[in-house]
Order: structure tokens, then C-alpha cells, then sequence
């Protein structure tokens, strides 16, 4: 690795950026309670995308860790999961928060939220997500019972946390650090998280 | 529920019918270890449906049952869980077969796989899905371990085992005979089942 600008990931805002295959992209948890939803696509065609209901047959389990691959709708590699200081406990299961999402939760006015994020943070690199997949909720603690029963954890994460995705292709990354403030899966504080780019 | 036609829903392929609000699909399985794909669309506007990520925060289970509601990527009802003969085991974690899946899987001629029987069953009444979105497997046994991991059961439902799914807007239920017979899922042998529209 070699060193690479620190860049801010703000809170309950998005970002997006381009990788290049064997570039990967270090996500850190600066304050080691954030839940940051990450997308990939395809850079060449952003229809093909991580989608978890592909990655789960080949993976056989509904929590990525690392040393796996994350996988696309077309069944290919797009990230390999290759650091992971974390306890490990990510989530698969639940859709980006969105506007219906806190409308259902009691809200009145906007609230922010990682879908209109995801859409912003690709416009901002000139390109419109086809479709919002199930994201990789990085650091949300959402336990599984062998009921198929789930619950809103708080994140296991400490500060400076991280993990490191290698693009397997060329592909565009998107993040965004959740403004979800009412449920407990950001332990009730929305704040900034960091990202680097490396070879 | 009035008398209905009973309608087949052949080996390997794919059907889609219409529903108005009300109207119910019962899909029935036959002979008891088929897994029937199930997509639903928004009838005005199929960039609408049916979405388990979107659903399980709301459920608070990653297992549909009778009773509840499965919903939409706009976090409304589509469709409204209302009998379920069948022990109750269905899957909606895995993405529906397709012609990748099959080609990792060792295929090297084409196999009849539910993607495409989603694609040509919406063709047939004169539609092009916007996506392929999870699917419900209904009767697909995926049992998960209490740290993720995921095994491929055999179904444990019974021959003439049936749901019925209430539409809770216009809506078009897409279905496949799911044609996998490398994986025990439908116990090795893929045949039809049948579906009657109730009023």
C-alpha cells in the first residue's frame, strides 16, 4: 500500500469514486459507531452491481467477512474483501434507509437519508445509479436468530476501525455514512467517517 | 373465494397474471417439493415491488409468513400473506437461477433458469421487467445458522400445499417453476404446479 490522501466521508452525507481493477479502497470507522452503506457497480455498466442475493450462493452465509469475495448480479467478483479490523459484523439484510423509510418512522419534514445520498454521490461523478441495490451496511449489527427473527444492534465497531475492498474490476464505489438517528444502529450519533484510495 | 380456474404453471417455465387490489393468487404445489419463484410489480409501475430488503425491517424477520405484509422498495404492501397451508418455509435470501449460476455450477449448454422464465413469462402478457429483483422462493428450504451460514435443504412442504397472496394494489405476479436440479432444492426433480386467480 502505498500512502494515499485521507479523504472525509461527511456525516449523514455520500460519496462516490472510481476504482481501477487492483486499486482498493480502505473505509475507516473514524469513531467506531457509524454505519456507512457502500454500493459497487460496474464502471463500464453500472447495471451490473454487488448484489448480496448472488454473493450468498457462493459465500454460503449472509455475513461477508474478510478474505471473501463480494459478488455481482452477473455472479462475478467486483470487491475482495481483503482487511477487516472490526469485529466483523456487517449487514446484508436491510435496504438503505430512505424517505418513505422515516416518513413509516414518525418524520414530518426530510430527513436525510443513504438513498438520496447514494443518488447525490453518483451525480457528483456525473453518473446515475440504475437501481438501488441492497447495500453493504458496513459496521451495522443487525443479529440473525435461527427464527429468522432480527434486531437493531448498536455497532461492535471501536474508533479507527477499517476495512480494506479490492476492485476485481473497474468499478465505481458509493458510501454513505447513515443519518439513521432514531433507531440504534449508529448508537444514536450520526458523524463523519474516512476514506483512502489505495494502489 | 369464488370457484376459479386452475391454471398450470409448467416444468421449468414462467407465468405472469395480473391482479387487481383485492384479487388473490393461490399458487399451489402440486406435488409438494417444487420451489416456485415469486416476483410482484406495481401494475402502474413495475419500477415497483416487491422488495425483502425493503420488507424485513418492517416484518423483523428475514422468513415471510401468513399474516403478514411482504412489501414494496417504496415500503408500502403489494401483497398480503393470507394462508399458508405449507409448514412455512420459504426463502428470500438467494437471487433467482440464471444462465452465470448455471455456468459455475458446471452447465456448459444452456439450462432453463428462472431469470429468464421472469423475462419471457412478462413478455407474454406484454411487459419488460425493470429488474430482477429477489425473489420469494416459496417452499425453498434455506435453513441459516446462527452465525450466517446457509445450507441448501429440500423443500418439507407436502403435494397439494398452497399460499394465498392478496394484492393490496394493481399488481402482476410473475412465477417460476424453479427448473434447478443440481442442487437438492426441489428434491432433484422439477415439475409444475398450478395457481388460480381469486376474487
Amino acid at each position: 500500500m502505498t500512502a494515499a490522501e485521507i479523504l472525509t466521508l461527511p456525516a449523514r452525507k455520500g460519496r462516490a469514486c472510481r476504482l481501477s481493477k487492483g486499486q482498493a479502497i480502505k473505509i475507516i470507522n473514524t469513531h467506531g459507531h457509524q454505519v456507512v452503506d457502500t454500493w459497487a457497480f460496474n464502471a463500464e455498466d453500472p447495471r451490473e452491481f454487488m448484489s448480496h442475493e448472488h454473493s450468498r450462493p457462493l459465500t454460503g452465509s449472509i455475513f461477508p467477512k474478510k478474505g471473501e469475495h463480494l459478488h455481482t448480479n452477473r455472479r462475478r467478483s467486483i470487491l475482495f474483501f481483503e482487511e477487516d479490523t472490526s469485529p466483523g459484523v456487517h449487514d446484508t439484510l436491510i435496504a438503505s434507509c430512505d424517505d418513505y423509510r422515516y416518513g413509516l418512522l414518525g418524520c414530518t419534514e426530510y430527513h436525510d437519508n443513504c438513498t438520496d445520498n447514494l443518488h447525490a454521490a453518483m451525480r457528483q461523478i456525473g453518473l446515475v445509479p440504475p437501481d438501488v441495490p441492497a447495500p453493504l451496511n458496513l459496521w451495522m449489527n443487525i443479529p440473525v436468530a435461527s427464527d429468522g427473527k432480527i434486531v437493531w444492534g448498536e455497532p461492535v465497531s471501536s474508533p479507527g476501525d477499517y476495512v480494506v475492498l479490492r476492485a476485481q474490476i473497474d468499478c465505481i464505489v458509493a458510501m454513505s455514512a447513515c443519518p439513521q438517528d432514531i433507531l440504534p444502529v449508529n448508537s444514536g450519533k450520526t458523524v463523519e467517517a474516512h476514506y483512502q484510495i489505495l494502489s
